[in-house]
């Protein structure tokens, strides 16, 4: 059994559930047509299954390791590599002036699933350098976009995110990373950055680092943050990779999962690098960066739910195992109801979790393509959803597919727990679901809870569409949708943040699911045969919503009850 | 930070909540005062965070390998397993005929947390043969114990359970291996056996197994199922090792967790083994065992809970990361209402399943003391709610603690990825959660739920009691028992079997939830400091137990209206 991507059900949620078809009528995607769309998402298909899927076990068995202070990546990595960048894959989402395909995010959303599904620690070295192109794009000068843009859209180099210390992680601006000017331009980047994906490795000819910095004059916090571009060799004018740059990787480290993902402790001492936006300026283009980038952690949660959920399905039909509990069964554990069960909430969890990270990709297009700031605001309340919900879904599909396994699960052969192991950090980096959902309830709340009511309009309707053929699914989603509503409310009236961020998680789960049973029951409008994934769905997964809400209006009293002391009996 | 044994806690629960006094007060357990508890309690707590808490990461990073047919211990076990022996933690519970220290299961279990919590790899060999200590007691002549049992208490010899075959997992009625009569009351034993923790080691003179086959008369399925002890070397009459039996370690398996405890596929080419209770009754003798051992594993879990949440929380209370929050906190992330609820969540889970898991061994010691079937009927009804509510609360803890950790969650050093490691396989062994699940709402309710309803009543007791001083939490509480009610009686008026299965897994679920509310509330109207914790979990968690309700009462159709392939798309 290996790896199948998903294409038609990517097909069908784009166009029969949320109507991505409207990309290709804005002039910036006008060439993103379904015939585009098909032959992208059939030649992917053919790379995930055919070249990256066979390398994701050598990845987790020979981790990348530090050799004479250079990484070697796992084997079978520099081909996958290649293979990625011959395609043009990484630079699928890039501005087509620097040699990008200029594809909707829609798109590469799809695209950067089936990678993940096929080889996730892998996968995320083009991601990466995705992330660095657009912050290029929208913050860098022309002589820089020049340089870096072409080589790094061909994937002739990749590029890495430089931004946590060991004494800042969540909050950034504790950053001492440092940046003197040179005199010429150029600047001299010194400190040290800890978990750096894909910091170094022997796949590409150069590796540039975008790396958050403190100017002499900037202030402490994150309003006194500079961002540059730090690459390992030093370019001359015409991008040839020169002398070695004053940076080295100090170690990689030992992590539960995803193995053939260097991790790096990275040293600048002194390093030349180049200013990226405005001196000070670091926080707002890191953020551009971050916010499509915590989109794309989304799709890697979902990726790993995806895998773990095909090689559970392929292990339940081949393992026979008791006697046939019902008729006419496949003879199986299939048969099985606590099986069913299983499969189910995965199938439907990751279902919705695809229809998510999709609807956000949409929202950021649409408004990309300038079709309106309605647009701009649905695509950033989305973003903390579909990250958390993405990786939380990712975390817990994983886990049931270890647990469909049965005893073999726990065994490493089996692959299935290389997928527990491996998503489990998605659910952490690029801000942990924790700041994801600080930041649906606060930031995202800003506007007075009107893009949230908007999202939530929209999943009333659904209900109402299906008042007369599916009454019982239409009252189902109506309750949620009343249920987060009031909460919503509840939540905006709350005069200490600190109440909101105390149901913030709660708050996101519940927003998530109601989402996901409002995507399920429209696909069902749309197609019969996905009736039962919407019934499911509805009455045996929208049901936690209340209970979430619950938690969500509980506020911070409660959580802070004990203190230190207490908690510790 | 290392681990520190939550003997206070246990105590705690024992006296005020349960009521474990009422144990000294029967013949049997006349000794196990309260002078005695604290005694056992302070001493296996020395052990296991003196000696055995320093070993959980070396059997990690070394893992049990095989070398040249014989399994080596990680670094430090044998002196480990020899603290453990000396201090008569094995035999904690054997028959003082024997050697055993005769101690009722409330102790044992309480002892098996802490060796757990410490080292959950190491703990698993005297736990094994604790449970083969119990089943050679109830199911062996005379001989046969007096060979055995002396060695096993002393933890001289260790024992193994031979359950597994890669074709008969759940299913045991498909196990191939067999048994032929020698003639001198011995049986020839032959074939292979999968998943056997600690199948071999270098730890101690001898390794006995307890194997399950069928004798040439045995019928298909479980009635035609032997019991045998088959040692690794064949003593004389004086209980001296002798010659190698012809028995073999074929691999270990290469597991996620557990790198401590050897895992083999064992051969058996005409072993000699002798005949443990009647021919044909192997399963019955099994059930002994695995009855306990379901507790055993439930115990497990929660004492990886408890190890991952302490290490949360010292994790929590040291790192600094942004602004406080809030006014005179401690000025480290315990201060952010997400890493609060996190760990709320974390404590109350860990409170519920050490409540559920001492309540289910309380019942059975008190039922072994002769007080009575209902005490039989209680037991048997919590314990799969004690094996699977306590395996993923120790999946589910060991989680939020890697989450608590962020970034270093996913570095090995840190410790919290091998709780979640290690933890993940006692929801599938000695009957995957899903299998307690059905034997709860199948066996466990062939009384017609007078059992469930007992525990229940006692449940409205504690809401009711509640009334006058927590209305809110009174209520809160009732109203759950009165949802789980109504789904029992659901439930049990399901003529269809398959219906009951189909919602097993949530029904168990929120029993669980139902009966840690219960214990929680006690706990509180006991203890006033304890209200917090009450009040979040009744006002944050019992709230899931409607949702819960709702898919236990749902049935199986949902769960079938999607074919094999339809599953596929």
């Amino acid at each position: 059994m290996s790896y199948r991507a998903p294409i038609r059900e990517m097909r069908f949620y784009l166009d029969s559930v949320l109507g991505a078809h409207r990309l290709a009528r804005t002039d910036r995607y006008a060439e993103a047509t379904p015939d585009t769309a098909d032959a992208v998402l059939a030649e992917a298909a053919r790379l995930a299954e055919d070249v990256l899927a066979p390398l994701n076990r050598a990845g987790d068995l020979h981790p990348a390791h530090l050799e004479n202070g250079v990484v070697r990546t796992s084997p079978g990595f520099a081909d996958g590599y290649r293979a990625i960048a011959d395609g043009g894959w990484v630079g699928i989402a890039g501005d087509p002036r620097w040699g990008g395909m200029g594809l909707p995010m829609t798109l590469t959303s799809c695209v950067n699933e089936m990678l993940g599904s096929a080889c996730l620690s892998l996968s995320l070295c083009p991601l990466l350098t995705q992330g660095q192109i657009e912050a290029l794009e929208h913050h860098a000068d022309d002589a820089l976009r020049d340089l870096f843009l072409p080589k790094l859209n061909s994937g002739e180099w990749t590029g890495t995110m430089n931004l946590t210390e060991p004494q800042a992680g969540s909050d950034v601006g504790a950053l001492r990373s440092r940046a003197e000017p040179n005199g010429d331009g150029t600047y001299a980047v010194s400190g040290q950055k800890i978990y750096i994906s894909w910091g170094d490795h022997d796949l590409a000819g150069n590796v540039c680092h975008m790396v958050l910095a403190r100017l002499p004059d900037g202030a402490p916090g994150t309003r006194g943050i500079s961002l540059f571009m730090v690459p390992k060799y030093l370019p001359d004018d015409a991008g040839r990779p020169g002398p070695a740059n004053a940076l080295s990787v100090v170690s990689l480290e030992h992590k539960m999962g995803l193995h053939g993902s260097p991790t790096a402790v990275m040293q600048f001492d002194g390093a030349t690098g180049w200013l990226v936006g405005p001196p000070h300026g670091g926080m707002a283009a890191m953020f551009t960066m971050m916010n499509n980038a915590r989109l794309g952690v989304g799709v890697e949660g979902l990726s790993q739910a995806e895998a773990a959920y095909q090689k559970a399905l392929a292990y339940a039909l081949e393992r026979r195992q008791g006697r046939p509990p019902v008729a006419g069964g496949t003879g199986t554990i299939l048969d099985h109801a606590d099986v069913r069960r299983m499969l189910m909430t995965m199938k439907a969890q990751t279902a919705m979790a695809r229809a998510i990270c999709l609807d956000c990709a949409l929202s950021l297009d649409m408004a990309r393509a300038g079709q309106g700031d309605d647009w701009q605001a649905r695509g950033a309340l989305l973003t903390p959803i579909a990250k958390a919900f993405g990786t939380d879904t990712g975390c817990r599909v994983a886990e049931l597919g270890v647990q469909v396994h049965g005893g073999m699960g726990f065994i490493e052969e089996t692959g299935a727990a290389q997928f527990y192991r491996d998503v489990r950090v998605t659910a952490i980096y690029e801000g942990t679901n924790g700041i994801q959902a600080m930041d649906l309830v606060a930031r995202k709340l800003m506007d007075g809870g009107t893009a949230a009511r908007a999202l939530l309009a929209e999943a009333g309707t659904t209900a109402e569409r299906a008042a007369a053929a599916q009454p019982e699914l239409s009252a189902g989603l109506s309750a949620a949708v009343d249920a987060l509503s009031d909460t919503l409310d509840t939540v905006l009236a709350m005069p200490d943040l600190n109440d909101r961020f105390a149901g913030a998680a709660p708050f996101l789960r519940g927003f998530a699911l109601v989402l996901g049973g409002h995507y399920l029951l429209k696909a069902a409008l749309a197609e019969d045969a996905r009736l039962p994934l919407a019934r499911f769905a509805v009455r045996q997964m929208l049901p936690e919503v209340p209970a979430l809400c619950a938690a969500a209006r509980a506020g911070a009293a409660d959580l802070y009850a004990l203190d230190a002391d207490a908690l510790a009996v």
